[in-house]
Order: C-alpha cells, then sequence, then structure tokens
C-alpha cells in the first residue's frame, strides 16, 4: 500500500506517529504562509498543515496526492467536533503528486444542485460526493446482509443464463442476435422466474439470487432497463414459510444498515381492504384519511353521476378553505390521471355544503354526508363514482397527494405490511382474464377446487411486502400440479399450442415430479433507496441510465459497423440461404 | 413446511419419532409384501419401509411425495454404514403423493453415461444426480466465501451495468437494439474492466463483484457465451498488496470446500522463465520434463531445420519404444497445432540415436545429445525449432501430452503459482505491437520511462495465478499517468483518434486525479471446476449453453417475429427517416 495508515482513522492515539497518507484534495485553504488541506479518501478526511508553501502551492482541488506528514493534536479552540479526525490534523514533510486534476466541471462539496445528465456525465466525479459515494457503499452494506441471512436458512446461491429465450412476463424482452446460428436471437430475462421453477423441479429447494433482470419499457421516472432482484424460491413449503424468510431478510437489512428493528411479524392486509380502505395495493399506512364508500349512501341519489356501482370519497382537511385556481388545478390533476374529473364538495363553517355538485344532491344527502364521511366544517370532500377499482384508484391517488401537500406523513416513520389475498385474476377490458400476477400463481387452497368457476372473486396464494406506499417485494405460492395449471390456463384463454410456445419446456418439466413450492422477489434498487432516504433508485446504481437509456458517460448505445451488423447475423435470409444451398447442391450433382 | 423433518439428517436418536418428510422416490426395492424405498431430497436419502402394499403399489422413480411415518432403528444386520442415515429406517403410515412423474428418459442412479445433450435438455433432472447436484452445491459455498473474503477485506461490492457500449477487449461483443433509440446497440460486457477503472478514479478504492461476463467467441470446448468473473480493483496498491488479496481468496475456498491448506505465499515464476522451462505460461508444476533449449548446442548444426533462432527439446520417457505408428501419430497431433511436424530421435539402448532426424546431425551432436537433454536409452527426444514463442509453446504441450499419456501427473496434487512480469508487448505478426494483457497495463516500475525504446523487452505489472496448468486468474497494476498511457498507445499504434472513439471516457476521466491502481480477476467457473474435481465448466454451471451456444432446454435461441424485429428498431433507416422528416416540415410551412 501506497499508505500506512487510513486518513479517516487517525485520532489523538496517533499524536507524533510519522504517517504517510493517500487521498484527494477535498479543500485548499490559504492562510497567510500556512495552507490547510482537507484530504479525503475512502476511511474519511483529515486536515493536513503545509507550513512550507512550495509544498502545496500546485496543489488544486482533487489532486491525487500522497503525503508524508506527522500527526499532531489539534492547538486547543481548533478542534472540529464534525469530523471524527477532528481532533488532529497531519503536519506535512512531503508531497507528492500521483495525479493532478483539470479543473472540474462541477464543485464536489455539495454547495450546489448539478443537473443529473451532468452528474451522470461525469459520474466517477459524483461518486467523490459523499451522497452517492454513501449511498454505494450502504447497497454494498445490504448486498453482504442479503447473503448472510441467506446463507443462515439454507440457501443455494445459483446463477441462472442473462443468454435465454423469450419469457411471458408482459414486458418487452431486449434481444441479442446470435451470430453462430444467424436469423436466431436470445433474450434477455426480465426475471429467473421460468428458471427458478426448474431448480426447484430439479430439487434445489432453496434458491436465492441477486439477478439482473432486463425489461425494455417505456421508460418511466424512476425505472431502469436493468435492475436487480433478490431471487427467492423455496421447495415445501406454505405462504408462511415464505414469509418468514421475507421478513428475516428485511428485519436484517434495516437492523444493520439503520439500526432499526422492524416489529415482526409484519401486520397483514387483505388486498380488497387495503383497495377499499386507501385505494392501493400498497398502502401508506403512515397517515390516514382512508376512503370511505358511499355506495349504499348514494343508494337512490338524484345525482346521476354517482348512480356507480361505486362511489367513495377522501377527506381533504381544511380544504374548503382553497382557491378556485386550486379546485381546478384538482381537476386537471385528475384528468392528468385518465379520469374525467374529480368531484367534490366544500364543508362551509357553518355545516353547509358548497361546490358545484351540493345542489345536485338530495337534501337528505346534503344533510348526511358529513358525518358519513367524517368530515369537519372547513373541510374538502373528494368524489369517485364508476367501476370499484378505478374509482379506489382515483381516490387513493388523491389520498396520497393530500398528505403530501398537507404534510400529513411522519417521514420518520417505517410502515411495513403486507398485501395478501389478492384476485388470481382481473378482467382485461376484452371480455377476458389476465392474471393480476402471472399465470404460474396457485389459488389459495380453498380455492384450488373452485377458481375458474368463479373467477373473479378467486384469490392467490400470493404476497406483497409494502414499506411506506412502495411494493418492495412480491411473490407467491405457485401451481405444481397440471391439471390446476391447465385449468388457470383455460381462464386466461392460453390454449395448449399458445402455451407450449411460451412455456413449453416448464410445462414438460411438470411432468417429472414437481415439488409444491413458492417465492418472492424483492427490488435490490428499490430497497436501498429506501434505506438511505433517496427519492430514486438511480441515487443508488452506480452507473444508471437516462429516461431514453443512454449512459452520458460512455455514450451507449451507438451504432454499429455494417461489419458488426453482418458478423452478428442481423440481416439473416433464411429464404436467400436456402436458394443458395440449393444452388450449391445443384452444382454438387 | 410441508415436513417436519430433514429426512437425511435422521439419526438413531430420532428413534420412534413421528416424522413427516417430503421427497422425492429414488429407488424402490419389492421384496414380498414389504415395499423398501429410497426417500430422497436436499439433506440426503433416508429408507422408507411400506408394509402395506396399497400405500405403495403407485409409486414410481422420482413421484415427488409426503410420507408420514415413524423413526425405528435398523434390525441388526440391515445397517447401512455408506449412508448418514444408514442406523435408521423410517416406517410409513402414510403416503401422499404430492406429483406423480412421466417414466424418465435417462435413469438417474449413475448407472449410465448419458449424452450431454439430453442431460441438457432434461437439465432438471440431472440436477437431482448426486454429481450435478453436489457441484451446484458447491458453487454456492465457494460463492458465500468470495463475499467473506472480500468483505473482510475491506471490500466495496458495486454492481456494473450489463447494457453498455463496446469494449476492447479483443473478443466480439455481443449485441443488443435500442427501441427508444432505433439504430443505436448496447453491447453486453466482456468484462467490468473499464467501469471498475472508474471506480477507482471515483474513490471507491476497493472494489469487487461477481460479474457475468460476454463474449461473442467462436466455441471452443468449454467456452461459453457467458461466464463468471471475480472482478477486483484497488486503489493505492502495488503488485503485492493484489497478489495478498488474490492467495487468502484462492486459500480460503480450498480450505472451505476442500479443507486443503494451500501453502502460501504461492511461488512465483517471471514469464520467461515458464515459457523457457514448460512451454507454456499457466504451466503445470505437477510433473517435470522440462524443456531443455539446444540454440547453442546446435549453433553449428549442419542439420538446416536446427539453424533456427531457437532450438529446443523435451523428453518422453520410454518413448524409443514407440511404434511407428505412434510416431507418426506425433506428427499429425503437431501438425493439428499448426506445426510442420515433431522432429525426434529416439535413444537407443546402446546409446546410438535412432529416428529420421539423427542421420542429419553431427557425429558430435549425436555424441552429446542424450546428455544435453538428459535423456536415458529408451527413451524419445522431441524437438521444435523456429521462432522461440511458438517452438516454446509446442515442445510445452508435448510436454503436456507426455505427461497426461504416461501419467506422469500426479491428480492428488495442487499446484500454484504465480506467472509475473510478463512482456507488455508482443509482436503482432504485420510489424507491429499488441498487448500481451490490455492497452492499461502498466510496465514494472523499471520500466516506466523507457519501455517504448525497447518494447519487445519491456515488462508489465501483471500477474496470473496458475493452478494445475490452467489459468485461474490474472490481473495487472493499471497505467494511471496520461503521458504513460500515450506512450504505451504510441507503441501499440493507437492514434488519438481510434483511442478517442474507444475508451475517450476513461482516458477523460483519468485527468481528473485518478489514483494508482490495480486488480485482478478469477473465474467463478475454473475455480469451482476445480474444487469439484470436473472436467468441464458446464459441469458447474446450471444452465450452460452447447458449443453453438444454444440452450436444449429452453431451446434458445430462436427467431423473432416481424413485429419484435420492427419493435427494436433492428432494421431503422436513418436516411429514411431524415427524408420523412424533411417531408413533414415541409408540409408543415
Amino acid at each position: 500500500m501506497i499508505r500506512t495508515h487510513d486518513a479517516g482513522a487517525l485520532r489523538a492515539e496517533h499524536a507524533d506517529a510519522t504517517v504517510v497518507l493517500a487521498g484527494w484534495v477535498a479543500r485548499r485553504r490559504d492562510h497567510g504562509g500556512v495552507v490547510f488541506l482537507d484530504l479525503r479518501e475512502a476511511s474519511g478526511v483529515v486536515q493536513v498543515v503545509v507550513r512550507e508553501d512550495d509544498l502545496a502551492h500546485d496543489l488544486r482541488a482533487e489532486y491525487c496526492v500522497k503525503v508524508t506528514g506527522t500527526v499532531r493534536v489539534r492547538p486547543e479552540g481548533n478542534e472540529n467536533p464534525d469530523i471524527p479526525t477532528g481532533a488532529i490534523e497531519v503536519v506535512a514533510e512531503r508531497i507528492e503528486v500521483l495525479s493532478e486534476a483539470a479543473p472540474l466541471p462541477f464543485p464536489l462539496d455539495g454547495s450546489q444542485d448539478i443537473a443529473e445528465e451532468t452528474r451522470l456525465r461525469y459520474r466517477y466525479l459524483d461518486m467523490r460526493r459523499p451522497e452517492l459515494a454513501s449511498a454505494l457503499r450502504v447497497r454494498s452494506q445490504a448486498t453482504y446482509a442479503v447473503h448472510d441471512v441467506m446463507r443462515e436458512h439454507g440457501f443455494v446461491n445459483v446463477e441462472t443464463p442473462y443468454l435465454t429465450r423469450s419469457t411471458p412476463e408482459g414486458a418487452r424482452d431486449f434481444l441479442v442476435p446470435v451470430r453462430l446460428q444467424p436469423g436466431h436471437w436470445y433474450a434477455l430475462p426480465q426475471s429467473p422466474q421460468l428458471f427458478k421453477q426448474l431448480l426447484m423441479v430439479g430439487g434445489m429447494e432453496r434458491y436465492y439470487q441477486i439477478a439482473r433482470c432486463f425489461r425494455d419499457e417505456d421508460f418511466r421516472a424512476d425505472r431502469q432497463p436493468e435492475f436487480t432482484q433478490i431471487d427467492i424460491e423455496m421447495s415445501f413449503v406454505d405462504q408462511e414459510d415464505v414469509i418468514a424468510v421475507g421478513e428475516a431478510l428485511v428485519a436484517r437489512l434495516w437492523s444493520e444498515v439503520l439500526g432499526y428493528e422492524i416489529p415482526l411479524p409484519l401486520p397483514r392486509m387483505p388486498f380488497l381492504e387495503a383497495m377499499a380502505r386507501f385505494g392501493s395495493d400498497k398502502p401508506d399506512l403512515r397517515f390516514g384519511q382512508e376512503l370511505v364508500e358511499l355506495t349504499e349512501f348514494f343508494a337512490d341519489t338524484p345525482f346521476r353521476v354517482f348512480q356507480a356501482p361505486y362511489v367513495g370519497a377522501v377527506v381533504m382537511p381544511g380544504g374548503a378553505s382553497q382557491t378556485r385556481k386550486e379546485l381546478d388545478a384538482w381537476q386537471d390533476w385528475a384528468k392528468a390521471r385518465g379520469a374525467r374529473g374529480l368531484a367534490y364538495v366544500l364543508v362551509q363553517q357553518d355545516g353547509t355544503l358548497g361546490g358545484p355538485v351540493a345542489k345536485n344532491l338530495s337534501e337528505a344527502e346534503r344533510a348526511g354526508l358529513a358525518e358519513a364521511v367524517g368530515a369537519a366544517p372547513g373541510d374538502a370532500v373528494f368524489f369517485a363514482a364508476g367501476t370499484r377499482r378505478a374509482s379506489q384508484e382515483l381516490l387513493g391517488a388523491a389520498r396520497l397527494e393530500i398528505g403530501q401537500r398537507l404534510g400529513l406523513i411522519d417521514s420518520s416513520k417505517w410502515s411495513f405490511l403486507w398485501v395478501v389475498d389478492a384476485p388470481m385474476f382481473e378482467e382485461d377490458g376484452e371480455g377476458g382474464w389476465t392474471p393480476v400476477h402471472h399465470p404460474f400463481t396457485a389459488p389459495k387452497p380453498e380455492w384450488t377446487d373452485t377458481f375458474h368457476q368463479d373467477p373473479g372473486n378467486a384469490l392467490a396464494y400470493a404476497y406483497d411486502m409494502v414499506c411506506n406506499g412502495s411494493e418492495i417485494g412480491g411473490g407467491s405460492i405457485r401451481i405444481h400440479r397440471g391439471e390446476v395449471q391447465q385449468r388457470a390456463f383455460d381462464v386466461l384463454g392460453i390454449g395448449k399450442a399458445e402455451a407450449e410456445a411460451k412455456f413449453g419446456f416448464l410445462l414438460e418439466a411438470f411432468q417429472y415430479g414437481p415439488p409444491p413450492h413458492g417465492g418472492i422477489a424483492f427490488g435490490l434498487d428499490r430497497l436501498v433507496t429506501l434505506l438511505t432516504g433517496g427519492d430514486s433508485i438511480r441515487e443508488v446504481i452506480a452507473f444508471p441510465k437516462t429516461a431514453s437509456g443512454g449512459d452520458p458517460l460512455t455514450g451507449a448505445p451507438t451504432p454499429i459497423t455494417p461489419a458488426q451488423r453482418a458478423e452478428a447475423g442481423v440481416d439473416h435470409d433464411p429464404e436467400a440461404e436456402k436458394a443458395e444451398k440449393a444452388a450449391k447442391a445443384g452444382k454438387a450433382e
């Protein structure tokens, strides 16, 4: 090692020691003949005092230097209690420039907000800033903890292929042309789902992997084309076993990284209850403002809009004092979410109802509404009416918006829960059914024999872990019996040919004594974002991509050369090849 | 859990316990009214005794079953000392079929050699055989140990992108079309080399990752298009620091998995010595038969073939008794390796020399040869003459062949060493130079200022770890100073434009105070193959590919649909798009 000591580990007990340090010049202050340098490296920062000007006069920010010097206790009054090395400083005897730094494109001291594009372009400089440096170290700490927990629970770490075939996950696959088989393509896996089920058939019993997943989606905020999943699958288990492992994993992460002990077992909420009370399958329980169903209340309403299969409401405390402009903005907000608008009434101080909806209601409705929804004078009440799911989702979004605008969410709280008992199927809008999870999700035991007769009400043996309103993990018990799988395919309208084409190899594997099995997957990027208190998964990925899938640092993606294209077999024409072969064969005869 | 006990953990102390087990029927033996089943699961095998025939009469091999029964100590004389549960058996009271198994495509009891294609096609059955099941578990154990060692050494686990841009590693890249940027492609990384150097510039100081690497090579035996690397990089280090980490890692693996303590520090051998003595940069030291250089000896030879810049020999003990056919086969062997043939002499029992070469030698040469090469009567001596490197490699290959044919290699031995001080450059056959490692490999300190003046002799600060004749890891100290990098590029004939195009982003990063750094990468597949005593890395990969890059299980790769092709933007035509845009713009005006 070039250094003898870690700069950040120096303490008063090192006084008078001669040390060799190596790191970066984080800050330089000149004080009439004496120069103070903050020397930064992985272990922390230490103050270096340079008395002879010629030692330091070339040094600029982010020069990489080797400092030989003597530790001394700082003169009284000069201690810096904000940093662990604040009791001492190092008096430099020799400074060697290991490498110079050009003027920086942005300061690294956190004094400015830097455009994300610029930070990505110079990610290696961004990484020297404490925010990203610390986030990447937390990610590493979390990753070590994951391996520990899985080992303690007897899991086998297995790597599954990244060059494979299309999987039926719903999103688009990234494709890779195969030079050795022109005209054929690999797909990058959207998850190891099929492979982990094959590993269960293979008797691995307890599999995990920290796996990269690839989805070619239209980029939305906080989506990345590649992301990382803690992927887990277990045999001979039921839901309780998988849930126990999931809880152990998350509890360890919060305990090791934050010193926070998550109370276990986590509460569980049925999917339908979460939708009814919070308008979300990933409810944020850190605040109230629960939805109120008013379908019964408005059963005989004269108001046409509320003559709907579902009517519900959410209360905005103090919302009656919003300006007309603010109330109009809610309409735009709702329209941006695809709704027609957001009906509301304002509860006046005298208890009467204002707003355009009020006059459409019957007198009895007007009289009873505030009590029915739990609104006080001065509150606004927002309504949604229509199909149950869509209306609940709109109210759930309004609830979150209310919580954020009014500062109702206690950001120091952790709210973990399991959302369980999701429906197996939902209507696909075209008269058929689509799986809420995936087509291999097992029905709950009480629905095993009958789910196909009542697909709209059948419940799945599925569980999602939710933290502070984010889904951080999800899984299910899988179908392992061919007869059950066939009925599920029938409900989904997946014919034999389609099933065979899409995942015939899995169905074939299931002919050879598949064990009962189930699993779960956690989004590692999301977990670490929560652990670091960040806003975006991009803040916990070393080299993330922009919304259009580009990397401003490397310039990826790039055009390819005609030679690369030809060699990759992208334009392979099987007809032309057949003709060529035939011609050759003709000649040979 | 469906089971109450792990079958493989049952011992005499469990006698009389009621247990519920779950696993697979590995074997069934009917003994007049009593059926014995071997029940196999992850923890091992236990014998199940079924007295009532109707409980068992449907069970066939690889049925997945749940067995409820009572443990009892086996009757005296019936113990099976070959299995850990051999002292007991489980008397079944109830057997539930969890799933049935179709007739197997091959038996799983190891009684037959199964074609590899078939094993890959039914990999989930292959995985139930003890060989693969155990290899995958050893791989997992090794992976856990890697994380432990890296954590103990203060390394930060960082994930680098798999969707990135072409890297200059020499092999072909796999390419991925980018739908959101039609006409642009990602490349899958051949290694994280550039990213790990960027992480060092970013101040990560100690990085590691178990990373998938992708190389689109023509498949050779034991190459896979995707493979796994333990990737390590460190800042502020010299060669000794990286070597120490590498040794700690490998020592832990051998100790944890095999209980074998590798004597440390490992011996080191300069590259040129390895080539001179063993004709290989990854010498197998488990046997002798070292090469003998005869260039001086043949300095005045009348034999035209030996009038060469290098002449060397290797002795085959007892080789003089080979038949003409066997000696001819050596010629074919050499030709298959691209040589013209393999000159030889046979040392007769009376000390005279036989074989076609002998008569071309001078009398003095004939008289002194046996002593010069250390051959005894009855031995054969093989020669190579020509350029030093090619001749040494031919002799090195002959040496290995001799070692294998004559059983000279003690397969119970472990031979680890570092091969160090490799040349920086080698001739590219076209009058130029090519890097032996990669263009960022630093010169040894004593060559830093002068390597460009004598590229053929300059030594690199590089080190490869070799085990039993396989390279298992390799790395180097990297160049971190722009001026040194420029001279290296000059030697390699890499112009400014080319350097900019290929790795401009790394060179730019190096303008911002890059630390001195170096690293190493180990091939995890190869390490585990050695740990399991296997022949091929395919035996330690859960779902490997065939020589043509196919997966007989999933059927990957596959053709894609025209819709997928169109959507991926594979056939994006920038000219047509420009024309279209121009036309639209025209209309808009």
